[in-house]
């Protein structure tokens, strides 16, 4: 907890079980104690070692024509700039869409003036590529496909590689925000055939919140039509910059950059995005079955889940999640509401942090205060 | 400087003399030490309380119809967001510019496919409101006046409170980018008529880089026409998100939101903006008397000048900056080039945790530099 204002101070901080920002190691905060010139070759030096290890990390290359280009602001900011800068003004994009951040793809193209069409699935089921396949053999005019890959709504996992291969059947460029799921499980780009896809510092790399980055294609990112629709996520004119001088165009986060360098030396010494997902996934079933034994029904089938982040079912009828939530807090565990419009739930994100010791504090206590809230 | 990958790490990090992101207090960067979560209501708190204590600092209120908007990203983006949300279809902005940080918000508008014109002044001259008042007679149909107050790339100030009373004269909304004098010298908003006015977290309030803030008249920010053109820089939404749950809409840079806590309390502590504003005169006095003692000439009259960043022509033909720079930077004094087109300057910030202390050494060692690579 954040003692601001409170007269005590836990001897420890509380554990994030969200999907992001989340509990980052002490090393990655202590990496920001120290204050880096924006300008300076020293921080360009850091930023274009990242961007070389982000590369790495994704399994692509410059030589095999990928590109990564960091941006200021959160994740949305970034899967907004790929709209913003890439479609061309003639451009149509189709949504496919089984939760809330595939909506908000559909709410920025609508603020861009793009046109678009969301076509949405259950919550709880993963995007059926033969939907896909219909629409656009029906749609013929769409240019872009853009998907979710880790719906974080629910923790479901759609199926990127199948809708892929769709997308460049039908010759589409293919999005894929992958926020919650790059780094954290492995993602093989040019099977999945993705052109551009996206995710943020605050993730499965367990940096702090300040940037989101962007992987492309260099060539399709190049022939975007130009000017972008935004100055500040005009993706080609940040690449640009990066390749003239080392430099961000605009003041970076560097206290941010910083703390991700670290956070990146500890995801490779990890065993890099392999090492990662193990632990993800041991968090993953220990949660699941620990919950299991308590009571709980998580959302999804286990076919569908992803280890990133997990739904569960309230518990039982007229159950107080606000006093849940506060409780749990009280003993120093943080987790997430749900986002759901039809069913009720909360959610515990696997990520960040976090080891399979954790989860077991952590449903030992969901189990204390449920009886609690029960009484 | 960053020891990133060097051998030896020196015992205290380089001074920033730079227009931010700038040296900071070691405090400001531990409060960082922590991880906050983006929904508790801890953090919310904090945010409530940041916003409050940005208006009072400003001297406005809400019961006069004053509200102030964070937004994540650096303050280019809080720039642009005021232009991408309030600036109707048909509106037309006329920005007044002596300076790169007026001319980038020409660019903004081009991306954006805002109709506007920038009047371009002398780089080294301050903007005369008697060409505002021209051009707006002329040019009955512009709707927006857009100025920088202190243009970074020299230094200058412009005359805010004389353009402001033009600008409403004419009946213009008024749009002031003040990035790098918010909290480093008094500004009457009433007084300047301002209606949008930027500034972000690592200027004179001297926290980290992550975010903008935009105070805004709230009448005139509701009354924008609607959607946004950009969902990430949607100023209203962010304003209603903050009021209807105190939560940014996106994840927001909680590290860097702690560390501004921080720097506000300090900044409180040191008398608001009045003490800071005497500290940061105090730096520039004494760096310019060192300088001119040196054989430094300043690039503008001292009627223009700032005490926020100072610009000074190079000291002799063939001067090699490149060299200069990192000379100064080995001994732990971090400058900033010169941005301008047409004469060869440098660039000295009086801005973040420094004192005039740090400025003398600073032209002690630009003296030993400067005689080095005469030698």
């Amino acid at each position: 907890m954040i003692a601001h204002n409170s007269p005590l101070t836990p001897a420890r901080d509380a554990l994030l079980f969200t999907p992001g920002p989340l509990t980052t190691s002490a090393a990655v905060r202590q990496a920001m104690l120290r204050d880096a010139g924006s300008w300076h070759f020293e921080f360009n030096a850091i930023v274009a070692s990242v961007r070389e290890r982000l590369l790495r990390l994704a399994g692509v290359s410059r030589e095999s024509g990928w590109e990564v280009v960091l941006l200021q602001g959160s994740g949305t900011f970034g899967v907004e700039a790929v709209f913003q800068t890439c479609v061309p003004r003639a451009g149509k994009v189709a949504v496919f869409s089984n939760g809330a951040y595939g909506e908000r793809i559909g709410l920025m193209l609508a603020c861009a003036g793009i046109e678009h069409r969301v076509i949405t699935a259950a919550e709880d089921a993963a995007i059926d590529p033969a939907v896909v396949d219909a629409f656009l053999t029906e749609h013929a005019d769409y240019t872009h496909v853009a998907v979710v890959h880790c719906e974080t709504t629910t923790g479901v996992l759609n199926p990127i590689e199948a809708i892929g291969a769709v997308a460049k059947r039908h010759g589409k460029t293919y999005v894929v925000d992958a926020m919650s799921s790059f780094g954290g499980m492995p993602i093989d780009f040019e099977a999945a055939r993705i052109d551009f896809l996206i995710s943020s510092a605050n993730k499965c790399v367990e940096g702090v919140p300040g940037f989101s980055f962007i992987f492309a294609r260099r060539g399709v990112l190049l022939a975007s039509e130009r000017p972008a629709r935004s100055l500040s996520l005009d993706l080609v004119a940040q690449l640009q910059a990066f390749e003239k001088n080392g430099q961000f165009r605009y003041t970076p986060p560097t206290h941010a950059i910083l703390a991700f360098d670290r956070a990146l030396a500890e995801l490779e010494a990890e065993g890099g995005i392999a090492g990662r997902a193990a632990r993800y996934r041991a968090n993953h079933e220990t949660l699941v079955s620990r919950m299991a034994a308590a009571g709980y029904r998580p959302l999804l089938a286990p076919a569908i889940q992803s280890h990133i982040i997990t739904a569960f079912h309230y518990p039982f009828a007229g159950f107080d999640f606000s006093r849940f939530y506060s409780k749990l807090a009280e003993r120093g565990f943080i987790i997430y509401p749900g986002k759901l419009t039809k069913v009720d739930t909360f959610r515990v994100g696997n990520i960040g942090r976090l080891f399979p010791a954790d989860m077991e504090q952590l449903v030992m206590s969901i189990e204390r205060v449920t009886a609690e809230l029960r009484a």
